[in-house]
């Protein structure tokens, strides 16, 4: 956790120092080599095996001061969250990432080591989950803006939509949640200093370098989920798009949230009020993967989750209130506050 | 050109009145419909059938005050070229686009028109070149950015890469050159009114509407190109990447140039000096294909081009000077002027 709260060096090089063209040599140095067949970076377009005949194709669009703030977290924290982000959105997919690119907006007083550390961010988690930097784009921005774009294939034949939950079966979700949203509670608090361990340390590398279910949703499609989304925007939010895709309704039970053991800790030892349950209904950000399947079946044994409730043909029910009641929403980058 | 200097619409709806949501819910209406076993948009990836074994991948950032601005373009204009440069990339390559994803950075103050406008301008351009929308991504943003990845596959079996010229092969390049920039002079120097005509509209255009070279980019494919890229940058710049690529040298006529023949024109039609064979070497955005091939090959009857010089084992030249006088660089986003 040493590097969140990493300062600016002092007399740094800048960007504007070095040019596009010099960022470029900088950012295809660090930068793996392809496979025989495959062309990447350096040329009009990059040059790649399809991973698959059927592909998963998704983009994630980071911008600082909306998605980030580096104040609070460090190049290298946001090159990992938008490889992982997109990783996240082909495994809700039940599938496999195989190359990604990376579009840069960039100031020109932006010193180029926060630049190498965004790469290096980037090469970590791409290589952690095994996708190609096939190239990308740079331009300038008046914010530090983090543009990826990743293709996949669905690993298990067909891709595991939103739209399939059939009433009946159960709900049911991987890890904790609300650990994501507390950490950022704490970082937007100024909380967190680089000593922080134990649960203040989790959960705030539950908000700076999520983890994406890959191998869980590789392993939920072969086990033949019928609806698979994972939580970004919240849990609440995310079963709503579920539900609204699938035309049905949910009964949860609040008892069953797999809230995130650490949110207590955390907000007891930094003096601050988190409320566990609401964080984990309606905190974005877990990247945990949210399903559905028949209630015979029997989910992969690898895969540690949690049912929480059931499909319902209509009607959205938590306890016995409402849906709505307990704040649905989640996060809305645009809507008025 | 109508379109060019549309003002805002008082009382407008702003796009924090409407919020992710309901910005989701109007662009999705704008998208066509995906073919079948292919779902665009509304899930966590697009799932799209692979164009071909072999995968042309590629991205493009553009952003409001760096590379377009709405005093002196509309929504429409910015959406349109957003997916004609990248459509130009994959022609580049000898190939054809096939899908788009694109992610919108937002101030939740703009105006939802706009956004109409740019969805308007994106499917226009997605529509002429046989592209489909299959997802995107929308975030908030200071400044209007737009930023589309685009997947296409290679129509001659093998992609057209910047790296195959050989020393004795003809350099030629399609169409003309120096208009975009010509029109972009103009643009900024404000004096281009809705009103223009004749020669200032068709640089303007060029600058506002660029046209890719998508059909002659297959064209050229098939008819074995040795190397290909587009001209972006500037005619001596992308030729210098072609040329750095490829490990060779070239000897370029001045007077062979396609200048554009508005160029003049346009210029003493406002009063504006503008150096016709200046802006065709060094003016960037003309989007036309530079290419390298045999010199006893036959181009392709369908695509009308120029040959501008001839591929040497090293040293550049054009006429009895060194590339490097004729102010070699083109756009460089983030260097120091």
């Amino acid at each position: 956790m040493e590097e969140h709260h990493r300062q600016r060096p002092k007399q740094d090089l800048l960007v504007s120092d070095i040019g596009e063209a010099g960022l470029i040599a900088r950012i295809t140095q660090a930068l793996g080599a392809p496979p025989p067949g495959e062309t990447w970076g350096g040329d009009d377009a990059a040059v790649i095996a399809a991973p698959g005949e059927l592909l998963l194709y998704t983009t994630d669009m980071l911008v600082a001061g909306v998605d980030f703030d580096l104040a609070w977290c460090s190049g290298v924290d946001v090159g990992w969250k938008s490889v992982a982000v997109n990783v996240s959105d082909i495994a809700a997919m039940g599938g496999r990432a195989s190359h990604a690119l990376v579009g840069l907006g960039l100031q020109p007083n932006l010193p180029v080591s926060i630049v190498d550390d965004l790469v290096a961010g980037v090469t970590e988690a791409a290589g952690l989950y095994g996708v190609g930097l096939a190239g990308g784009d740079i331009t300038r921005s008046e914010e530090l803006t983090v543009s990826v774009a990743m293709i996949g294939a669905p690993a298990a034949g067909r891709a595991a939509l939103r739209s399939g939950a059939l009433p009946g079966e159960a709900i049911c979700v991987t890890g904790s949640l609300g650990g994501a949203s507390a950490g950022l509670r704490l970082l937007t608090a100024g909380v967190v200093d680089d000593r922080s361990t134990g649960p203040v340390a989790r959960v705030v590398a539950r908000q700076l370098r999520p983890r994406a279910r890959a191998e869980e949703g590789v392993a939920l499609a072969r086990a033949g989920v019928s609806a698979m989304i994972d939580v970004s925007d919240g849990l609440l939010a995310d079963l709503g798009h579920l539900l609204d895709a699938s035309g049905a309704g949910c009964d949860l039970d609040p008892e069953l949230i797999p809230v995130d053991p650490d949110i207590s800790g955390a907000g007891a030892a930094r003096g601050e009020e988190l409320d566990p349950l609401s964080l984990a209904l309606t905190g974005g950000e877990d990247f945990e993967l949210l399903f559905t399947m028949k209630t015979a079946a029997q989910g992969p044994e690898a895969v540690q989750s949690t049912r929480i409730g059931t499909v319902t043909p209509s009607g959205r029910r938590l306890g016995d209130r409402p849906l709505a009641d307990w704040k649905e929403g989640g996060w809305d980058h645009l809507a008025d506050p």
